[in-house]
């Protein structure tokens, strides 16, 4: 097997999420880290790269330095994959300028700043040709996966009702920190500050999992903190395109809460359960019968859950497996058209594009809708 | 100590809540049951009271006939609470009748059909000075009590953040049955169905525990079973007169629940949560330090959750016992009226008349705004 | 419906059983309590018959008079059904005394003082043919029930394993109460402290759910708090009849445990687990398939289950409950006999003389036991 | 960063460790997997090194190859640990030979075949000086670290009981696998089957926590599937050096359990409770104060359990990061040594060959009270 070889724009001193992707991609050994360029600081930038055993000259002051010199390089000792993991304003530039010249994309959500720039790195990314991968990070875990499936499969007939959730409390205090700060400054973090950074992907695992798409939504979006800037919180109420409706929230003001996301969806026939905290239990319920406790490694799962799980029954997978399991994907689905193979339909269970743009209306719409005395906005 | 004697009006044969009030009222020994008009069929009425072991004589035709025949007796013979455990409809007249002729009464939730009904039942009770309890059973739990303790001593500092939630599958299918029948038929119910039923519950809870009252809500309120009259779901969200904000769910077809009340409360220093599946235990979260577990019999609990329990911690008490906790504390009240005591603190705790307007307050203005295109209504 | 009437023997001022067994009779009204001996002090025994309101004349000084003058009572009157809820030293001769003069008797576990005394009533019993019944809480609950139900019926295949756990911490430190007072002490306990207060729970719960007996036990016994006179903590190895094994676990010093009882039991097909801390779930789980969440309430669960529960599922039910269906199913056996009916097979379902003898036998093995050097004693 | 060079011996097609191994190796970026002799079929070795990516020419047919060549190979190039992940037979004579030639070594419990090659194993790797980790992995997780922590500070006063459990179902039916086969083979096994696999897991993880150790025992031990050549379960009562008391189970034909490993320890003033099934959380228990829940990442924990610990709270980490923590800490404590800096305490924190030790002993005894009809066994 030969493995991808993976450059990473951002990550550097101080960043959790750089070293969240870096484990990410370290799990399954399908990529070998060999550049980057970590900071907007050279020195920081040097610090992180020696840290890592990267070769200096492939430590680079610059995205623009990364990008231009890679290209230059020989095909088999280039980059092939640059995971870009910068504050969210500075994703479209670098994810542009990657595509454009022949490097695959590893982006975090939300994908841009904009609903404009997520379309425009749409159509580039088509015209290219070149993949790109948005690490909405909890549709990796496997019983996530195995609710998507269960759903689709028709086992809980139409669906009726999407409860999503994702209530955190660390922003309960005005706290200032490298993590705080980008998340609550609009020039960094774009019109959203809850609702991009955790509404997104409640709102990404409600259109995942249930296969359906949000199509009109009613929001009261609150700054709870003083002189945030901002959004922390918010509640949503969704319809969907299928006539269901639901509820999102997202708060960072719910003091005492971790990352509890959570989502329930109900239908004809029964209703499903995942949250977070307990990652490796699906619990499924039916009308009448008794519920069913589905777990992380059962025998019984889905080809999509089983793809996507690293250890026997019984052996609690997390949130890095989960990340690892996005990184997974996307190393096979490369790795299949490098090799003229059809890839597995377990590896191309990856968020891409779509759900990048689907995020960005989101943000837009919602920020929209809770300074509106409309009460329900289209989420086209 | 002498008992009170308790009449019923309603809850004759497969009534399921008749028979709740029934081992509610006998669970702490405060009351004797001796008449009652169980059924509009004197016949059907005859059966369930000489069931209970009434003597005939006080078995009555209507709850006319039982106010009118029992005010007539001797003052140490006579009845002196009706339990009035009739549909919605049949609430308001039976109430004021028993108000005006010189009985407590105790009633189920909804208070009335409509909201000037209860706000005319208010006034015929503070002029009769007869009192009135009112049967939010969730409000009986000692941990709904202690969640409500906690707040009101500031422990989570100024409240920012309420949401609660009643799901329940029972409607998920056009079910014909006498417990489905009246409360999704509107003359009987109300103008609405799921909101009358479980929304008032849960609204309840949510005052009841926040200390806050709600005064603004946008409400999405659906028909998701084909050809039901009223609502059987609905996601609200809310605003309270301390700036707080929150989310109200309540639905009958969410396929596969049970009764699973829920609700969480966040304030600036931490947060609680309480549900009833788990009914014996409060978590309280906290900013930076462990979350605290405490459980029903904790020594450490404030006098209201200790006054509300029978047994030493461990050994659960359900949802009988919290019932029997608002027939105890109505009871406890009476008792030291007749004394000419001051009744305890902890006795007075039980929901009546006001907490009976809200009720229908709530009802009007969350159906209205379900029909309005309007984002927020006022809920006065 | 004729009511039961009903005595009582100990339940005076400051017991926690005697009230407990009051609302367990009282909750379903198959009893009326009309008479009591309270109390060696007469003066204590007078002020809670008054509490209870009964007639000052059907106060008894001792349970001798109390069986004297009711036996002489015309039979639409008297006592029928004698609750004796005194300290183990005090379960024989009342017991014995009331099965001689033609009362049915309801009795605290363990049974007697000793295995001979528990000999010497089952013959007394037998020869009365009077009822009696031993109130094994636990095996009250609808979800143990379940549990027997689903073994017997083979879900699980032949048994192979029981584990059986009874953990308490209230006796972690030297402490001095009514309570704890009697149970610490010989002369009132007999010669077993936690294993006559809580291993003979855990015991007969294994018994019960698995439908097997030990034949063989090797015991750990412990005086964990120095100058106790008794046992507060123990271990057991188990062989039961069929060649499973198990292990039971009872202790009083185990710090910050309130009364979680569990049980779990495994076959050659599936195992299941419940534990009183979530009392209204039982979980079944299988080889290769998903784990399963039976509710009391369920609609799937077996006549036994449902003829224990008084509520839908979803509003929990807890001890008094589960109390109460032992008071329930003793009323139902003694009234199908008054009634020459054949009893329900449900009603039939109540821990009696059999159990209490068990019960002894395995206190004064696991005693003998834990003095021993040999590894394995024999339980007849 | 200089990252240590690593080699493995085992591991190959189908070894379920062996690429645990691996993935935990990689996780923090310590280790370069550079060479190995993957199977004792060199075509199957070369197989499994050209899948990770291996230098052909570092790929043996034999462990003894490999350690030969490697010592030949110039200090800056040359394997520095070696991971042997094969059966229990092929673990005392590789690890001395890769001891006695200079590197470190990666050991799978149990340590050795017998105690007595466990003895011989210590002796050689005191005399060389080179490190040696055994991967019991439990001790990995950050809220096993707390929960040693805890009762290192006292807080819980001295340690009263002990119970450990480790439940499994997966032998619940005469299975044939690689997995299984080599485990209930004496030959490859060693004297104990499942006391060997997962009872020594159980045995350390109570040492470990409690920081006491047993002094006896009293085992229960048995073959439940006909036929089967080594113990699929056992119950065994535990007496350790201060006094305190306990229980171990270890089965594996709990049909329908997983791998739900769970400890819970009482002291004087408090217990504490840990599981696998829920392993980001530890309870405190304390006595008449609410329980107190501590989860991996909280600020409050331990220097401990946040080293070894990769995400914010709230992100559940797993099994994986549990047995990379033990990579991590060793390669810390070599990497302190190579740059003669003094290692962290928490460097420190991994299983090693005392471990390794005690493991075989409890092995030898536990096997050997099994069989014994004498009460008490010594373990020294």
């Amino acid at each position: 097997m030969k493995k991808l070889k993976l450059g990473m724009i951002g990550g550097g001193p101080g960043s959790f999420i750089g070293a969240i992707h870096r484990i990410a991609a370290r799990m399954d050994n399908y990529y070998d880290l060999v550049g980057g360029a970590f900071s907007s600081s050279f020195q920081k930038s040097v610090e992180t790269g020696k840290e890592l055993g990267l070769d200096e000259s492939r430590i680079y002051p610059s995205y623009q330095e990364l990008i231009l010199q890679e290209k230059q390089k020989p095909e088999n000792e280039r980059i092939q994959v640059i995971a870009i993991v910068t504050p969210n304003h500075l994703h479209f530039e670098p994810a542009k300028m990657a595509l454009e010249n022949g490097f695959h994309v590893v982006l975090d959500k939300p994908m841009t700043l904009t609903l404009s720039e997520a379309l425009a790195l749409k159509e580039i990314q088509e015209k290219t040709g070149n993949l790109l991968c948005l690490t909405h990070t909890y549709t990796g875990y496997p019983m996530v996966k195995e609710a998507k499936q269960q759903i689709a499969a028709g086992k809980l007939g139409k669906i009726r009702k999407v409860y999503v959730e994702y209530p955190q409390g660390w922003l309960s205090t005005p706290i200032e920190s490298k993590q705080a700060d980008w998340r609550t400054d609009p020039s960094k973090s774009g019109i959203a500050g809850a609702m991009g950074d955790i509404g997104t992907h409640a709102f990404n695992l409600a259109e995942y999992v249930s296969g359906l798409s949000v199509q009109k939504l009613c929001a009261d979006i609150n700054i709870v903190i003083e002189n945030r800037k901002l959004d922390d919180d918010g509640g949503v109420l969704l319809k969907f395109n299928n006539g269901a409706s639901g509820v999102l929230i997202a708060t960072q003001v719910a003091a005492g809460e971790e990352n509890n996301v959570k989502i329930r969806v109900y239908g004809e026939k029964g209703g499903l359960e995942w949250q977070q905290v307990d990652a490796n239990t699906l619990t499924l319920k039916w009308l009448d019968e008794p519920a069913q406790t589905f777990r992380t490694g059962g025998g019984y799962l889905s080809s999509f859950a089983q793809h996507n799980t690293r250890t026997p029954s019984g052996h609690p997978e997390g949130y890095l497996e989960a990340f690892a399991n996005i990184y997974k994907n996307f190393a096979e689905h490369i790795l299949a058209i490098q090799n003229q193979a059809d890839p597995k339909k377990e590896s191309l269970d990856y968020p891409s594009i779509n759900e990048g743009v689907r995020g960005l209306a989101f943000i837009e719409t919602v920020i929209a809708s809770g300074k509106s005395s409309q009460k329900w906005l289209d989420l086209n």
